[in-house]
């Protein structure tokens, strides 16, 4: 365990980019030696981004995969799915651990992963690369040196799925995933469908049955043991963050669900299980690492309603990503992450 | 059919109440007569609601229940639930059609509404109320004494469901109708969860399972041929109307649904088919009595992704009660709702 | 005065050519034969914009100046300053009446309008050109070929301050103009800073004392007898529409004000005149041609702040456009414009 | 210096409060021993702020001010103006400090205090309570007994206009200080004019010449050697937090701007000057303790424009009641208060 751990940050101007930045900024054991950003390189971190004056001290610079690595102990990728394979490759040459954000990482299969990506460009690290929700795979992360940040989505289901099909509790039938997420999962592009005039006072469905999330979600879900055809329907919202998501999970016995959650959170720092029939709102959790969890036992006892609220930069992504390499570095995995959601 | 109606709003101070006197203001062939409030009796109404100024020129009165049918041909209600009846039954010792827009006329079923309300004050009249969804009840409403305004959120989920329940599409298994709503269906109450403190930024479920619409898209789904059991939870977005609904509707067969769709809304003024793997959005029908319906026929051919997008005030309560009360008169159905959505 | 008119829309496809084509749907007179986008040429414009559908029924075209003025009474256009120009010296070939909406033939002073926009296309066409608030220049309006539509925020900064600077109430001093707009106001163009992410749940100034509205402003109080420095500061919110200007007026005399609105707008049937400490909200004008102004009088006697609200894109930009055309062509001036704000 | 400083919060459920609550969940020097609330005695503050599970374990209580004190090193008072003093002058009695976030202690002559709020409640108290804006009284707050918060906005007048004031740029005339903030600077409370329908897509200034700040602007001016009429307009925006202050300042001097800030607020961990030609954005400073600032001397060389934000609740609020605390009991002024603003 290193006492100050060394970090860069590829692909760091855009809203994973500057989360993860928010997030080492506060963390007490890191050094932010370096950020690139393709389209402001030469900028001082803190004139793209004044909410960092006086926390970050580097200038952003161009991608150079060669020497991403170089002088450090840590490589966040936070660059687009396609290309961030190509710089992870590239770190792994330095003694160094990757903690990519991308999808590049996250499917086990890389004929599933072309389904939805195209050609995968290191199909070899697949296998090697450890899927990082913390709270289910904390084993494996500590001797990761491929760190796989999943996707915001497939954070909110599947802390409200695996512990359910871990526990047998899931009946037969399709399982109904509709979320509802914040603006900033759209990514910082200038796209005129993402201007506030666009998403103010609307809402929409989107990538309707056929998300690249899905597969994810499926692959996790299988993990735990759960069987069933997973229907997934994306919504973008009027808010900056958050993604709060709507499950409806087919039941085989309607009790027992309160303790497959306690078995599977006990002693998270990061995990609330608010119990039944309390239902978690976004606000909450906003702008921190903090997942909660409520649910309904419909009076038919045949299907249960499982809401879960996260931060969709935050433990959908960036946070998640920081509490991966706390639990890889030995830290207190509550390191850089104790944040409280401002409410209002 | 009269040449210029007179009409009195009972409850003219809630968002339904403000709602229908801006629709009202608007009509080529009402004259509004009567406002009432409880909280702002005596005031102008103007100087309640700045935004009508030189187009409503009434005084708010004191709701008095006996008089409320004095010299009108129409009486709306937009009193809460409960109390509307009494009033109802008042107005129609008078020769006058009402046109209630809460809950109290809208089930026909005194047993059910007992369920989920309490003891309905006036079950001798439920058979005679219509329910009032233009598009599928016209002909009732013709010479309807009572006139339903449908709630909401049902009216957003039977414009997708009912053209399918007909057509014999639905298969079996539950139907998930997924709502997503703008915090003016909450009404107008000075309530703490209703500040905007309370709901901008965030996202929240309510009412899970257990919402009183569920009982009203029942009926509307079986009254259309369909046994299914339904799931329903409506969700409260930080924008101000509109409702986007996402319901998940298990198929007999993949093949018909556009047929269905045309067959039931072919000609309708307020009714537009977007077509398959197309979804509405909220704010292309905000302010407006347009519903925009989409769809998507997953993959498995078991499933359909129907997604429709009303304004929870317009379509979803006042305009859609215009609308109905130009049915009823004769009017042109589009009379004072020749509404655009302001984009963006 | 013809039945029809008949027009064509140059720039269709912005957040002004879009309220343009929303208000040129509902008016009683209007065909629109016509529209424009380089973007989306070859596309229906209900495909672009499904608020539009069944109202109406071009297809996007790509701009030909040459030809945009074929067979149509009037040509507005909804290009950016700079290249409106050229479109509109080519339409005046042709026996139309333009309505430009961009700043290309709002100053008079061609040397004024090189300093903040560069050199002018065509500079013989500005004495010509009808700057048109139709409150004060109704009767230039009347026989304009180029009616020059004015920026929104001279609009909501002059319906203030004329009447009062026409009255000689206005002291010796700066006057501070304060102005607070949604976000539309910036335009549909795919930018970074207006993203729904950087706009939501904050708010800046731009174009600190040195914003392009600033000598429009300036121009317009000079014409009614005004000699103040002024003092302008745009600021961006996030709200969809609307502008409030606060406005911090030395005053020659405390007394004369409420007189002097009610001889500037007595009949006036889009401007408001709230009166002495009451201030007009954002959304009493939502989506409307109406401008409501209110005003208190300090203490101290010297100085007066006046609030005026309206719609950025509709009385500021396309609404106004409309009156003026409806005023040029003898239409009753609320022809397509009566609309009343949709609250909440 | 107390190693753990024991504290209780009287009024913890408005939005102060939970804000302050926040805060002090976070420090590392704090215990929270009590919280107070009339309206929801008896619900573990968990209950009713689900964003502080697993954070602060208290029960609110009744506030009963001869008991507030017990126990505890520092009393915060986040009650309304008038019953906060009552509290306090019981506090006294015991051996703490007393922070007040009231206004109660904020106006050093009773007489103005009578003028804006009625008769003080405690006369006698005024002259020993210090006004803790820190950067500016950091010595006096060093042995203070009463700290009075300051308010929201005259916090972000006052961080702008005392640096200018000392150095003597200040020349004659009126200073305008427009100021837009969030809708939580209005509170908690169930009022109608604060639901979201009501404040959602709006503006609007209110207290115009009026507003309670206003004595406590000038106050600090004239502390700090500034003699100018002053001129405030507060305004309400659709955001939950934040506070935006357009300062227009006649000058006497147009040098000497940047190095008045760097003089005040050189080595300051919470002010952070921008520069010329540079203006803030409440995001920026949203959910922290950071205020920032910018400003434009215009071309005529009389006149500054100074652009301040703040975070209403926190650095306008309980940040800044809690770096009072600091101050006060020797901890690092920055200690519970290293936040960074999660943007976007």
């Amino acid at each position: 365990m290193a006492d100050e751990l060394r970090v860069a940050v590829a692909g760091g101007a855009g809203y994973m980019g500057i989360e993860l930045l928010r997030l080492l900024a506060l963390h007490p054991h890191v050094s932010i030696r370096r950020a690139t950003s393709e389209q402001n390189a030469g900028k001082p971190l803190s004139e793209l981004f004044p909410s960092l004056r006086g926390r970050v001290d580097v200038r952003l610079e161009e991608l150079d995969p060669k020497r991403i690595a170089e002088g450090v102990d840590v490589v966040f990728s936070a660059l687009p799915h396609g290309t961030a394979a190509a710089t992870v490759v590239e770190a792994l040459k330095s003694e160094v651990v990757v903690v990519d954000l991308s999808a590049d990482f996250r499917l086990r299969d890389a004929e599933e992963f072309r389904r939805w990506y195209g050609p995968h460009p290191a199909p070899e690290l697949l296998a090697e690369a450890v899927y990082a929700i913390p709270e289910f795979a904390r084993e494996a992360i500590r001797s990761a040196r491929i760190i796989s940040a999943p996707g915001c989505y497939p954070t909110g289901a599947l802390l409200g799925l695996v512990p359910l099909a871990r526990a047998g509790l899931i009946g037969n039938g399709t399982i109904v995933i509709d979320s509802k997420s914040g603006a900033s999962g759209a990514g910082r592009t200038a796209k005129t469908e993402l201007l506030f005039g666009e998403i103010q006072e609307s809402v929409r469905a989107y990538g309707v049955g056929n998300h690249r999330h899905q597969p994810e979600i499926v692959q996790g879900l299988r993990g735990a043991g759960g069987a069933n055809p997973v229907v997934f329907t994306p919504h973008i919202l009027p808010i900056r963050r958050g993604i709060l998501s709507t499950i409806y999970v087919p039941l085989r016995h309607p009790d027992g669900i309160a303790e497959a959650y306690a078995r599977a959170f006990a002693g998270e720092p990061f995990v609330q299980v608010l119990g039944a029939d309390r239902y978690p709102e976004v606000r909450d959790v906003r702008g921190t690492n903090v997942a909660q969890i409520g649910w309904k036992v419909l009076e038919s006892k045949t299907m249960a309603i499982v809401v879960t609220a996260i931060d969709n930069l935050c433990k959908g992504g960036s946070g998640q990503a920081v509490q991966a390499m706390n639990v890889r570095f030995g830290f207190d995995e509550r390191a850089g992450l104790e944040l409280v959601a401002a409410v209002p």
